[in-house]
């Protein structure tokens, strides 16, 4: 095996790309960066002699084959919809699979075919999902060796602005995806708390988020993700009676996000009629009871703010009481919200990002129950070299190495909750920075 | 023209059926009533010797268009998601055919053929839709004859209790489609006002509901439909600026719903887990945050009401607070409320239902402001013979007759709002009941 394929070369590839490249000499590897921009990949290859980039259409079935063909294993960072072709073609071509997006039903349908042909398919390999399973389960995993009972399992995950570039109000700039961080939470957020399935709709998943101290950062906020039950079964934790996934914010943020949900301009179902012509001052009266006064002040008014709070002045800051014109045709609420956001919350070239992750494990050990949270606060070097692109970009680059060594022994469809996979892979990050601050209180 | 067929002899068949019969005799008409239970079928037609009740599986293609064949015009009382295909089979074969339901675009998208072959489609032929549109469509139509200029238009449903029958703290019970109160208002209600476009999100369209008076009934609470704005191009009200639509609830209802609505208790998107275990009690703690004092107590602080309240002595009322068990098993939040409120808010067997409709035209005259309400109130007899239930069947019928007899020029899909069809039906309406009271003011 010397054959190593990546599909798609943006933004999130960098990472994994020099990663792979950099040890392309030492291990005798090929790397094939394929995009439909074939300038683009061949930049990110850079004229390293162990590799090349290509053209690729992803949606000519046949040009895709004959790619993957030439290849012992192939990393697709496409759209996550796109995996599931790719992975059919793995199947037929007898080629591993590595993905960093959630991995769907379909997907795992696939894994009697690979397990058949002794084929792994890994998904969530990146950092959240990725990195979150797997120094999750290590430290469960060790937990349960050493005779603990695990009572509450709480894992919290942002992706934020280092406090050296966090220079508005709102202490937030789009480090990843900005339609998800609009979308965020629709749904209904559902957890466990002492044995008591718990719910918390939309309409209040802002308000009603906690307090959470991180080592050296101070307190952050943190609301509940939709899916904290979803991994129970495949940690093996399906007797514990506290479990629950949070995103963090830093302070403040979830009041004033909440100010939106209670507008209603997250709602990304339908569209404003001619949203090209208003104003985003007009915007925000539309979603206004008829009264007297400004619009900023009927904002206040039903918000329950005072006129200076922190949630006004976010939205002052954002200009939406602004009478400048909103310029897009059929836009959503949600989609006009995210084209602003794009403006003001964009990452300067200069900008440190920074990722934050928490898990806090509650164990009864001989008698006690103790508290273990393990925390990791990694910045970026500036907006195009982020924590976030590289906490990505590296567990699979890793795990690419992993495969070719031979030193995988699962087939299937996976995510990496496995001894063999959490453990050279954890070990390997710290090189890379990644490093798990541990903490220890006996509670009773 | 001589043979009638309905299709579905369900709960809503009966008024419409009767009426059929009653003018077979006159005009020489035979009646088929199909059924997948013919038994059902064969007792609403009652051995009237100008009808038949017959089996009918609507899937069974073959069955299906036979039945059609040999017949001139087709009632369609299926649910609306099947009325498409028999749309289909009544452009092959080349007959009428007429609902209560919504007209989708799949049906818009028949109107050439309908048209080419000399057909009517007529849909939203029953009550809201049905007769909110022909009896607004009369009063809009007499207003622009008089040189009048619209400035408002809003026009209130309600299916509601007769105050006779009114036994209990929410001053409702169900009188239709159960399934459609508990989900009603999820999305964005759109309106327009003063030129302006208006959104209110469901999270606070029970909220800010207005209050409307009904002419010797009282005052009223009406929240905002989503599709005010659907109907402004095919009503001929394109430069009006003011259009709303809306649903009219007793006094008190709204914000005792609105509870449901903070709570979470009217989503449909996710079944609660382990549904089948859970009693009321521990179905509301587990949409509350955790704390000391009962669940009662907590629910009242959550929602910032007085433990007597109204809106307290409502969810009392329900039982939503007694360990009683749900016992339905994989049910969604919206499943078990509607549940629990089918058996308490069930019609007893003499129960009058009400229907309440009212049009508000505000509009410009020889320099004045004039403001037309139009009102109906109708009550039923008992909780088969229901006012709605009639309202939704004779509207139909009279169509079927106004078809039979050749007074219908209009082909293609439409719904009623022309002046061929709102006279006749309107005028024949009244002999059962149905009279708009109207009021006139001057306002400016």
């Amino acid at each position: 095996m010397k054959n190593i394929l990546v599909i798609g070369a943006g933004r999130s590839s960098t990472a994994l790309i020099n990663y792979v490249l950099e040890k392309a000499k030492e291990y005798g590897w090929f790397v094939t960066v394929a995009d439909a921009d074939p300038q683009l990949a061949q930049q990110k290859v850079n004229g390293h002699s162990n590799g090349r980039g290509t053209w690729l259409d992803v949606m000519k079935v046949n040009d895709r084959r004959e790619l993957i063909e030439r290849n012992d294993i192939v990393v697709s960072l496409l759209p996550a919809h796109l995996h599931l072709e790719v992975a059919q073609d793995c199947i037929k071509l007898k080629k591993h699979l590595i993905t960093a997006s959630y991995v769907s039903k379909e997907m795992y349908r696939l894994g009697d075919a690979a397990r058949d042909r002794e084929l792994i398919f890994m998904g969530e390999m990146g950092l959240d999902p990725g990195i979150d399973h797997m120094s999750a389960m290590q430290k469960i995993d060790e937990i349960k060796e050493k005779g603990g009972k695990l009572h509450a399992f709480r894992s919290y995950t942002g992706g934020l602005i280092a406090p050296e570039s966090d220079t508005n109000p709102w202490h937030y700039k789009f480090t990843w995806n900005p339609r998800n961080v609009v979308l965020a939470g629709q749904g209904t957020a559902q957890y466990l708390e002492e044995n008591k399935y718990k719910y918390i709709p939309y309409n209040r998943l802002f308000a009603q988020y906690r307090l959470v101290d991180i080592p050296t950062m101070g307190e952050y906020e943190v609301y509940a993700n939709r899916d904290s039950l979803l991994y129970r079964e495949v940690y093996g934790l399906n007797d514990i009676p506290n479990i629950l996934r949070g995103t963090i914010r830093h302070r403040g943020f979830c009041d004033a996000w909440n100010a939106f949900i209670k507008l209603g301009l997250t709602d990304g179902s339908y569209p404003i009629l001619e949203s090209e012509n208003l104003t985003y001052h007009s915007f925000m009266e539309a979603y206004l009871k008829p009264g007297s006064g400004s619009v900023r002040d009927r904002t206040a008014v039903f918000l329950g703010e005072d006129l200076d709070s922190d949630v006004m002045h976010k939205l002052d800051w954002l200009g939406l009481f602004s009478k400048k014109k909103i310029n897009i045709e059929n836009a959503t609420p949600a989609l006009i919200l995210e084209h602003l956001l794009l403006d003001k919350w964009k990452l300067e070239e200069d900008d440190k990002d920074m990722i934050i992750m928490q898990h806090e494990f509650e164990y009864d050990l001989d008698g006690e129950r103790r508290l273990l949270t393990s925390t990791l606060v990694l910045k970026g070097n500036d907006s195009t070299d982020t924590a976030m692109a590289r906490l990505v970009g590296i567990p699979l680059g890793i795990f690419v190495k992993l495969v070719m060594q031979g030193k995988i022994t699962a087939t299937g469809v996976n995510i990496p909750v496995m001894k063999e996979v959490y453990d050279p892979v954890i070990e390997e990050l710290k090189e890379y920075g990644v490093v798990f601050e541990e903490r220890e209180t006996v509670l009773a």
